[in-house]
């Protein structure tokens, strides 16, 4: 089956609160943008962010990376192109990519990586319910 | 002894985070800025906002309002002044003003109004500690 | 014909990056919020804010009041309903409410206020296309 | 005399505004932070950003790389130090490290990397008033 990876779409369009003083996107926000996209692909896969905290699976960040590809505007349309890997037993990886909706144009791209632990902080590995749920929308 | 009323000032820089398309502040920063002047008002008079959420005294905002009054840009020095009222026996009023710190040109005015809860965001009197310190100051 | 009023409702979730220590939405971010509902409300009536900043008309706002009635957490689905009042001849005023779109607890509630100008601030009168569009919506 | 290499600390309290649900950082806010850092290592060596601009250079993000070391909550001072090199004819670095300024307990690190435009956006080498005052400093 190799690897586990999940991909998932969503639009989204730049706030007023976005821009800034250069007239495009302020450099922050696309890990923001990432944010929402992350939470919409485990939502997409039957899994909510908000549950995995409820059952004691917290996903601290451990690694951001944005590459700036590209301007957006005010009001610009985005998709947002996200993709879950297991990196490792204890680790995630989402994999992202923003395109103006409209032109293809690229905008941002990028990765943060993710640490698996309790509501503490403490490491813990993968739980199983989540990789049963990640190997059943695989197959 | 009359009105008790508490003042602090303090400046701040404009972020370039701060700013928008237009080119001057995004509306919703003045409120960010309007919480770091009660931060250092509180801290100033020797209370800070933190020692009181440990001691169970929280400040949930009731009411906010702001009146935009001119620009500002990235790099500008701002002058913050804030005024503590306490606005009967379970509510805390903060007035502030945002001024141009070199020009003295108007940017931005308004006002929060807090309720008195503990940790769980029950109502509370105004803890004695709280109008000793402030009684201290004022005399 | 009475008041020139026109209302929109719209759903968004509350991102992580909405939230603070305490557990609820930070105070600035119903301000956000009004913003994406100003703008999904003109775009439902066939303007875009963007399009009247192309064509030279600009909505600074003058005033913002916030009113906070409840909590809303990461993931909680907000019902925004925004609506639209010409106030004179050269300012909009925009009231806003946001309630938990499951249960309909309220969240927030305000409005603000925006002169009208040209790309350089200078103020103007409503524009004929603008109050015709409004007006074609409301009959 | 090697590598061009300019360093500046500053200190800069963690705002409500910058914490979420689990009671630390928002993810963003270091990419935030690191602006506030290479501002103010810019202007301690007379030179400020806003100058910059107005003189037609711009230094727009290429890339951006955060790594979460540990936690920051709400009043927390924090220490970043700030690192500018030279990358090449077109190109600037920032590295930056944030730590808590009590005890030295690190919160963030990570570096951000800028291409020299006009205002236009189009590449400019790094002008010649910007090494001389890089040189001045370093001798």
């Amino acid at each position: 089956m190799g690897d586990l990876s999940l991909t998932h779409e969503i639009e989204l369009r730049v706030r007023y609160a976005d821009t800034d003083q250069l007239g495009t996107y302020y450099n922050s926000r696309p890990l923001e943008w990432f944010e929402v996209g992350r939470t919409e692909l485990l939502r997409a896969h039957g899994i909510t962010y908000a549950q995995m905290e409820t059952r004691g699976l917290c996903l601290p960040l451990v690694e951001a990376h944005v590459t700036y590809r590209g301007r957006a505007r005010y009001d610009d349309l985005l998709k947002i192109t996200a993709r879950l890997t297991l990196a490792g037993k204890a680790s995630l990886r989402f994999d992202m990519e923003i395109v103006q909706a409209v032109t293809g144009a690229p905008v941002a791209a990028g990765y943060t990586t993710h640490a698996m632990t309790d509501g503490a902080g403490k490491p813990i590995r993968c739980p199983e319910w989540l990789t049963a749920a990640l190997h059943k929308e695989i197959k």
